[in-house]
């Protein structure tokens, strides 16, 4: 099974479904990692472990839609089955969800629909939450909304700073996405509604 | 320390307060069983322990505030220092929280802010999270969200019903909710805005 790897920044997450694809853990390959940022360290960690990279400069194209038709053109190509958001700060328009439709995976930093947005682990400290940790999701069209396929919690201590309490959420999220992206590679994931049941 | 416990129905955290009072876990005294309902099973635990209740009629009120005054009034009487919501069905008049500020506790069935309101399991079952749990915090104006004090988070099975989340959940809420006016009775619990310290 090929999939592709959208990312933005520094790629944490990507290296280590680049770990779990190498070790056998996932049975997939990532056939591409797609970046709107050209100088995302994402495209280092890919380069370095032999896989394509596709690199898009949002501003030249005329909208979301025709900036995402460029990618899924390239996706088609590459008879990719899962597309895996890794710290991919655009949005995707409503053209790739469709296209994708519960193909399309994100992880987030907070256990939805807790504290959604861009800062998962920062409001979850400010709102003095004693739980939080990461949560695998489909995407459908609304933000880090879809259907939820794994979820991990984790302690909040009362000591804890951002940067601390980040660590603690990214070392959960380096299991928990190749998980769900090897039990996805397996068939075994089975979406009722709202409830992603594992098989 | 004196506190007064209000109920509306069946009362089993009550349950979890009185034998957590009697066997000396807790190092307080349960002054008063108040009810807004009479025909509330928590008050025939409250007589089966031989603790004093109250029952009020709210029709027999005028006003929301009218009826905490009520209240009120017999807590001061008997010096209580910490009203514990165990399945109280009312919301609290403004009049009652300020009276009582940072010493109101309530226990809700999820893991706040998630899913606030009173459908906390079956609302997260039918959203398909994979975690949930009790969160124990302190009241303020808002629905369910003033500061935490505890949360424990329990993981959601495949083939979870209502009822059997529902009970699980509520056998955390029995351990969660006596820790909490435990280490309160101590003076243990130290609120810094949104957070709450324990000492």
């Amino acid at each position: 099974m090929n999939i592709a790897v959208l990312c933005s920044g520094n790629g944490s997450n990507l290296q280590a479904i680049i770990d779990k694809t190498a070790d056998g853990y996932i049975p997939a390959k990532i056939a591409v990692v797609v970046s709107d940022n050209k100088t995302a360290f994402a495209l280092k960690r890919a380069e370095k472990a032999g896989i394509e990279t596709l690199v898009l400069n949002p501003k030249d194209f005329a909208s979301r839609e025709a900036f995402d038709k460029e990618i899924i053109k390239d996706l088609r190509k590459r008879k990719i089955e899962l597309v895996v958001l890794a710290g991919y700060m655009r949005l995707l328009s409503d053209h790739f969800i469709k296209e994708y439709g519960n193909r399309i995976m994100n992880i987030h930093p907070s256990l939805l629909p807790s504290f959604k947005g861009t800062h998962g682990v920062r409001d979850a400290l400010e709102y003095g939450v004693k739980v939080t940790g990461p949560t695998v999701h489909f995407v459908d069209e609304k933000l880090d909304h879809g259907p939820i396929i794994l979820q991990k919690a984790i302690d909040v201590k009362d000591d804890d700073t951002e940067e601390g309490l980040l660590e603690r959420v990214h070392k959960e999220e380096h299991k928990i996405y190749p998980e769900a992206i090897k039990l996805f590679a397996e068939g075994r994931l089975k979406i009722n509604g709202r409830r992603v049941v594992i098989k």
